[in-house]
């Protein structure tokens, strides 16, 4: 039975990370934390009498394997580095954390003998495209990324795409694709380009978060699909995460690198 | 039965076109030309006794219903001519008319009481798929396209692509898709512009000739695609060419006009 | 501006409704109608003090264009005959009308030279779908239906792919799709049998419900795709319905019969 | 730069593997060997005059890295033992080895401080897919294949899929997939049944070779996805084997366990 404390239980993402834990049979939820949930008492979120409330990090005493954090930027370290020193193992989805805070927190998970985990993207289906990608890579090395999302994303293309595409370019020569003298009469139709690979994004009422990496060959196809519905995904990954962590030895970053 | 004539049977259309004639089951191959057959023989080149073998326009002289055409831009006026003369219906696959030329042959057509077409495309998927999404558009007015090619196609987006979006055009207020202040990271990842719709061209090897368009609307999609494997796909098109012109009253282009 | 009443306003598709009526901007909320409103105002609900509230169906004395009905089984038939007497058009997304009803309420339509729609099905994407399905199997006679769900979904193959076959079949004559001497080394690997066409049902967590019609025909595909996410799809439908309805002369049963 | 010799070069795979030799810069192509070639030059075959042409097995003398055989089933043994004698590394194609003939040619392969490869199937993109598939599956273990294939197919499923269902059962605990009281109106809907895996094929004319695995897990979808167009797709499978046959220290079967 692997003991939970979920901190930032009363956002959308503490939320389903309490339904998670609660629903997995070898997790146990100990303790959940939020500023608001000063004075209040776990039959006020309905939760079980076993799950201590906690309004204020200092007062959190329960003895736990693993913290799970989506609390916030401006709190995330300060949070993190009490649950280290509780004795507990973070797992860490809150943004916010600079290069020096990682350095740090390591070297104070790695003299309590424990292990963590900080992940960008708890989206298990995403971090699998990017890994299959890149190992698609080696033997197709001519490849182009498709990415559908939500009519209001400002950036194009996605952070995931640009991932993906680095991770490809990992194991990829950088070399132009397509027709030599290749002309485009709409110009942009090509898609952007990454060291000769092309991206292209669309934007849909309707889609939500979308990725394809599309490999040919002479004679064949390769296509790598993922698709996220809702935040609920981030579960999955989240629960991987919980379980691999009492493995670690250091904090590690990135998803990817616990499959 | 329809009694048919194919012009250019040497070519690989014209092969293509032999073979369906012969595996349909309400057509009958009265006769093939082709300049390069003056002087053969059925045998020669595997047809049945009952089929005739030309070398010059002006010696034919079988009973046909209809000519299909797969000759050459420089000829297939002077080829469709004769043929209208001598009472048949082109199905018309050359390419090369001139709007005078097609004015000219279908006043000829109608003064003899029959019917022709001249399409450009026969791939049937590539006819519906523009149908299709001309019809979808008006109700779906958001929509985006990708068409992928082999990596030697010179020209993006593709004509077929151009079309399509022409066909919904017709039917969609122009309107920037995306979010207002959408920024691209990577110039082209937006695709190529037509009218706020957006285009997507990706060439890959392995790949032959395909399109998808996307429509979005809250909470739902609808996504038509076609593949074009090989050039044998235009025959479902001729075969409904050839019955659909015994129909005509007039000199009619474009497949999507009989459908 | 077409004046709205929303019957049944308190539950989900009610909430969605409301919504997009005062999102439309030639649509006005003039009422809602909900037994459990009773006695309560426009505030209660954050609707605008031009949206009257009604909780008795007798009570209901506003002008209105439209009355959309997404009440209950129980209520449907008293509602929209009410709701026709007061002149209003109605769209019904409520099921259990019976054959009589339906007879009933048209005749009341016709008497007082209105119009009115009930649809079992608000999803465009997929009454789309069906249309386009049926027209183009005239062209490919050979096709299969892969349907997507949710893994609680207990009927397989879902409703929408049974309707689709069958409207596939009007135009299709039946016949044995695959190789002549097939053998199914896992039974049921070529999926249930329509008059000879397949239809194959997936059900996976993270699917919501999704329907593919694939054509084939030599060298070629088509494939038409409809992706439902949530619940808000319909209201793509329920606005055309609303518009649609005001051009209608009878009582028409169908969403695909407006398009 | 890797000296090659092509056996059984008159036929198909043959004929894709000179070319795909002759198109690879640190590839040579020093001998091409069949029966039917006895007697004939390289330029009978339009190959450069660096190429020796063979008819007999006994009479090859050249100086070779590696030996891609594409012969016959009765004569792979003896052939690939002859090279093997000549100092040459295997590259297998050819169906018909039997267990002991394996055993036998490892042997030899060892003692003669050589490597080797047997690949039933050279399609990079078929065995990548199952890669994948089987490292999905540890992460998402409700998983369905949908494999495509032309009408003259006569078993289902195809070999391909049911050897992924295998290496994903081989991560996954067996389990019903689907709602517990799921009942199919039309039998066989749901598709073949492996461990509760569901397994769909589709068969229709344009399609060639596809097969398509689809995860779900809550709020998310992985879909990987192969298609093979013609047997040219090989040549990227052939071209990796050449290459890395040089590092193998034994006989190797698959391609899968050199990726």
């Amino acid at each position: 039975m692997i003991k939970v404390v979920v901190a930032g239980f009363t956002g959308e993402m503490g939320q389903n990370t309490v339904k998670m834990v609660q629903n997995t049979s070898d997790f146990e939820l100990v303790g959940v934390f939020a500023p608001s949930a000063k004075g209040k008492s776990a039959a006020d979120y309905d939760l079980p009498e076993t799950t201590s409330v906690y309004g204020e990090l200092q007062s959190i005493d329960c003895e736990a394997d693993v913290w799970i954090d989506f609390t916030l930027p401006d709190f995330v370290y300060e949070n993190v580095k009490y649950a280290i020193k509780q004795g507990m193992r973070p797992v860490v989805g809150t943004t916010g954390l600079t290069a020096e805070q990682i350095t740090d927190l390591n070297q104070l998970i790695q003299a309590k003998g424990l292990g963590g985990l900080i992940a960008p993207n708890f989206g298990m289906s995403a971090v699998l495209l990017m890994k299959f990608a890149k190992e698609a890579a080696a033997y197709f090395p001519d490849a182009e990324i498709i990415e559908m999302h939500h009519p209001n994303k400002k950036d194009a293309p996605s952070g995931t795409a640009i991932k993906t595409a680095e991770m490809i370019s990992q194991v990829r020569h950088p070399h132009t694709q397509g027709a030599e003298q290749e002309k485009e009469t709409l110009p942009g139709s090509r898609g952007g380009d990454y060291e000769g690979m092309k991206i292209h994004s669309v934007r849909l009422p309707g889609y939500v978060a979308h990725e394809q990496v599309l490999f040919g060959a002479p004679g064949e196809a390769l296509t790598i699909r993922q698709d996220s519905f809702d935040r609920q995904s981030f579960m999955t990954g989240v629960r991987l995460a919980v379980k691999e962590v009492m493995n670690l030895t250091e904090l590690t970053v990135g998803l990817e690198n616990i499959l």
